[in-house]
């Protein structure tokens, strides 16, 4: 059996996202910025259509690094797609565009049931109404012996954090403050969860900090 | 003329002191174990009248680091010694010992004025009413060429990053959670200040990133 993991971006001030969040600016004031280390790399061209002239360096090898042997992913709908309202529509697909960078299935936490939606690429999002538990057994049984990513929002990583499933996890500390928005660690009891880094990897633009779960 | 820096542990989840602090547990509940990779290198054994027989890794070089070129320190009444009610009590001299481990001028921030109190080793601690400009403009002409380190707590720290006169700062992140407390940066308008990575130095207690603001 794989491991459960995840890995994301924060601010120094420990935001994943900044204020005002809306449909244009998902990620609020600032929060894009957070992600330059990302976007700049090699591997995010590649899988986002931006060729292959991005940089190679270390940031470049924690992307890639991040896409291995990832056998299913588990979302919330926010990541998804965004609020309640747009759950009405059925031909919303999401965020992520027609082949989303995923290439396996998603599971994705909402109140409203719905049919899978498959995509291009080998994404398919299925939409779990019966909790956390339920999206991460059947984000095991289809990751077979890979890893489940959670990608998130910070709610969803703090649930599986709280539930005591998380192996591990990277975060990449960007260079920045937010000032306001999603924290990324919030209500984390102390002395519940123990922790070991097991790397850090630094570029300019980010710190990225792995760490088991014990 | 020296720099203006300041070098302070956090929590994984941001904070510099846990929940419920008080006179016997001044960093409040799980706040002291953040600081256990410092407290296991000798050149906190040193300082701390502990011998010789520390750690002398990367963790120590950190420590040893932090010391040099020193040249006065800031800091707020809270971290010299406690609440208001201590203040009636002239011979109340702070939390530091006969022989606290500044060895140079140490300018508290305070509303009540107060005679210069030396103590053991090299340090005098001197009481500053009119306020963080005066302190620093005081800590500058004491410092000489050295540089001027302040202290904190986080409030005071918050208040010289938005006054733009810190020139670099380091955080220690220990890979701990503490659920509550006093966060580091609280606060911090996004864009307001800029941040660039110097450096980042990786120990299995803690990640040691150091940051310039320009």
């Amino acid at each position: 059996m794989g491991k459960v993991k995840f890995s994301v971006t924060m601010s120094l001030d420990g935001y994943v996202a900044g204020p005002n969040p809306r449909f244009e600016e998902p990620l609020g004031d600032g929060g894009e910025g957070l992600h330059e280390w990302m976007f700049q790399t090699a591997g995010w061209k590649r899988e986002h259509g931006g060729g292959e002239e991005g940089a190679t360096g270390r940031d470049d090898e924690i992307v890639r690094e991040s896409y291995e042997n990832t056998g299913a992913y588990v979302m919330g709908r926010q990541m998804f797609g965004g609020g309640e309202g747009d759950w009405g529509d059925e031909s919303w697909k999401g965020w992520w565009g027609d082949d989303p960078p995923y290439h396996v299935p998603v599971f994705v936490l909402t109140h409203h049931p719905r049919e899978p939606v498959p995509m291009e690429g080998g994404t398919t999002f299925h939409f779990v109404t019966d909790g956390i538990e339920s999206a991460l057994e059947q984000a095991r049984a289809a990751a077979g012996d890979g890893d489940v990513q959670i990608a998130g929002g910070a709610d969803v990583i703090q649930q599986y954090l709280r539930a005591g499933v998380v192996d591990e996890f990277q975060v990449s500390v960007a260079p920045k403050f937010l000032g306001g928005g999603v924290r990324l660690f919030d209500g984390l009891g102390n002395d519940e969860i123990k922790l070991q880094v097991v790397r850090a990897v630094e570029s300019p633009l980010a710190t990225h900090v792995r760490y088991r779960v014990f």
